[in-house]
């Protein structure tokens, strides 16, 4: 692969050698500049002392549409051929492109179509038509979309955009590294998450023109590491399911272009478990006041479970976007008090007649434990006679107040099992 | 009551009349500066479209130690003479009074002692103690609390920090009106949240004294509305109960100091209910990623819910503080989606035999609803032999969602009782 210089790199795309520099970044931002939200950059003093480093975030979860993906869009439509851009443009997402897109066509008064599954959460339908777009629902899975969105691409000769696979998409993420220069230029390692690649190749490309001896880290879920996997093999190569909580990076496969840059210009591709994003997005919401989607809290998952080599450097971590289910952030939590010793489950067995339940309860209230949810059982299987077996669910304090009401219990005769908070949540 | 011309007012403060006018909180400014961050001013398009207004969020939820607490706290200790601040400061509070004063003392390099009920969460502890104080526990409410921090304060000579009855801590708190009017000459109307009355006498003395022509408005729970019904009765008066989701703002009697300047500086002071701050949290942290107590997301909840006669207006909603517990929040978002007709509760029968049940999940799996919880009673009070009960909690994806499966489910002979979603929350 031919070099650039260290501010350019030329790139096969479509058969034609194409050159892409941290010029066409700066050219990109003040294209796109007046539609965008120059995002704030936060010193975390909790993130920070946890991790023994500076740690800054790029807080891109407030970007408009909530997340960064507004910039590719606004600048590949800005670079559209007039002839072409008058004919709109479409997109194949439920996500965080569909969104971007969405609104860059509106911001530039053109038309946008969003072909989504028709399984895509109304919310997400909501916003997208929100932004200013006709939403096509069709179909179950990607192929089916794509062949809707062929269908509508050969009757309007829109413009179909890909989500990372487009120099222009890439110049414009790439605008984050610049304002992340911009705000921090002391900076020394730069934490991004990768699905496709389009942000960390563009951040990459921008930042190390503009500071060659930083390190830019990324961060993909262990479930959907296709681009460390390209890495591994010396060249693009799928993987066959990408199953992730941070569904904002669920991508099995990345590009030619995304993968050259990243080789070029990365320095180092992590993973994190489900549990550590989890973790991430709880204390972005608890510590940061932020909310966070699992692609933008899986750079801090990193960091947070030492992941990293550093200490003692300046670290920004780009928190990609913000938009995340409820019903997810709900059941996160859930999980984050389960763990935390606030949430747990009792079993224990009463003499089945008036009065005992009566009496553990009396208990609980005295030990302040809150009760959320009673089964009590008589006849159940592997009981003896005459003994009723009790589940309790319940809220506790924290993890010592949770041990004091087992011990107390215990004292006072009840044969308690500690049986975890079991997933309430079954499947249809 | 003497005034003092636009820019200064004559209060009498123990006795001897004290003056106080935005030159005090540019002084405050200047001093506490360096120890607070200036929080980012966010238009909200969301909020704009909804209340026809162009609002701007001011972040002081994104504020060291999560709320504007600490801006009074760090005046308040730079103003104390030297020989009285080395003696240290103490602190009642159980909330963001209590991380305030702590860190402001650490920054000063002194001590504190934050003085806390022994019901406070734990989370609140561990974190006041994280900036540097000592927490002591002790009673169960605020008069047992006072008077160990009596005791305390006899010993040491530490000074006690009200949390809203004192100039300098006034003064501190106004320092975030200064801030705004930095980052948005034009605004119209500023929206602040009331308890105690400190955030806004500040805010407001500094806003009218560099814009005479903008309106401020005061916001407090319907609960907790101790402020208007002072101002009702045209002196300080006290309520009975002060309760509230929105804790940070559930104060029984405001002080002469604060009823006075918001007298004198305030345009009006509108209520709302639990269930519209509550609705307000929800969407701050939906769609401006944000995380808001519930005393701070109040202002906006006012807007939202048309308790301002203002259209076409710059208006500036103050986010006070992010400090809530995860726990609210998720009892919160589960409401908000029960609402939004993405959780429900059916009731139905069934034929007691062999394969009915599974027939009827077959059913719900094809609808695509997600079984949370089932409950199947044979034998129940009400309900015919040869019937058993089915009682099914569900996720849905959304109102339309919920209405196919009772449609659905009703023609096919399903007998389905619509019941919501009862609070699972019981008490101990």
């Amino acid at each position: 692969m031919p070099g650039g210089g260290c501010l350019g790199t030329a790139l096969n795309q479509g058969g034609k050698s194409v050159k892409i520099s941290v010029e066409h970044i700066k050219e990109a931002a003040a294209h796109i500049g007046a539609n965008i939200h120059c995002t704030p950059l936060f010193f975390s003093r909790t993130f920070s002392e946890i991790s023994d480093n500076m740690v800054y975030l790029k807080a891109e979860n407030l970007q408009r549409t909530g997340s960064f993906k507004i910039r590719g869009a606004l600048n590949k439509i800005y670079n559209l051929p007039r002839s072409e851009r008058e004919r709109g443009v479409i997109a194949i997402s439920a996500g965080n492109h569909a969104q971007g897109v969405a609104l860059a066509a509106t911001k530039a008064g053109i038309p946008s179509t969003i072909v989504m599954p028709e399984t895509a959460p109304i919310a997400k339908v909501v916003a997208t038509r929100g932004y200013g777009a006709e939403v096509k629902l069709y179909g179950n899975v990607f192929d089916e979309c794509a062949a809707l969105a062929q269908e509508i691409q050969a009757k309007s000769g829109a413009t179909l955009l890909h989500p990372f696979d487009d120099l222009h998409v890439i110049a414009g993420q790439g605008t984050v590294g610049l304002e992340i220069y911009s705000q921090l230029k002391e900076l020394e390692v730069v934490m991004v998450p990768v699905g496709g690649g389009g942000l960390i190749a563009g951040t990459a490309l921008a930042l190390k023109g503009l500071k060659p001896s930083l390190k830019i880290v990324g961060v993909e879920a262990e479930g959907a590491a296709s681009m460390k996997y390209s890495l591994t093999k010396g060249a693009v190569r799928g993987i066959d399911t990408a199953k992730t909580l941070a569904d904002g990076i669920a991508v099995k496969k990345p590009s030619v272009l995304t993968y050259d840059l990243v080789q070029r210009y990365v320095d180092g591709i992590v993973t994190v478990t489900e549990e550590e994003i989890a973790n991430a997005i709880l204390m972005l919401a608890e510590r940061a006041k932020l909310i966070v989607e699992g692609a933008g809290a899986a750079p801090l998952a990193a960091l947070l479970n030492g992941k990293l080599p550093y200490r003692g450097k300046r670290i920004v971590v780009l928190l990609s976007g913000g938009n995340i289910d409820v019903n997810i952030l709900a059941q996160i939590i859930e999980r984050g008090l389960v763990q935390a010793g606030r949430r747990i489950k009792i079993n224990t067995q009463l003499e089945d007649k008036p009065g005992q339940l009566h009496q553990l309860l009396g208990i609980l209230a005295e030990l302040g434990a809150n009760i959320i949810n009673i089964y009590h059982h008589r006849g159940k299987m592997g009981v003896e006679l005459g003994v009723a077996e009790v589940e309790l669910d319940l809220e506790t304090r924290d993890l010592e107040h949770t041990q004091r009401i087992y011990a107390y219990l215990n004292g006072r005769g009840y044969k308690t099992e500690y049986a975890g908070w079991k997933n309430r949540k079954g499947n249809g």
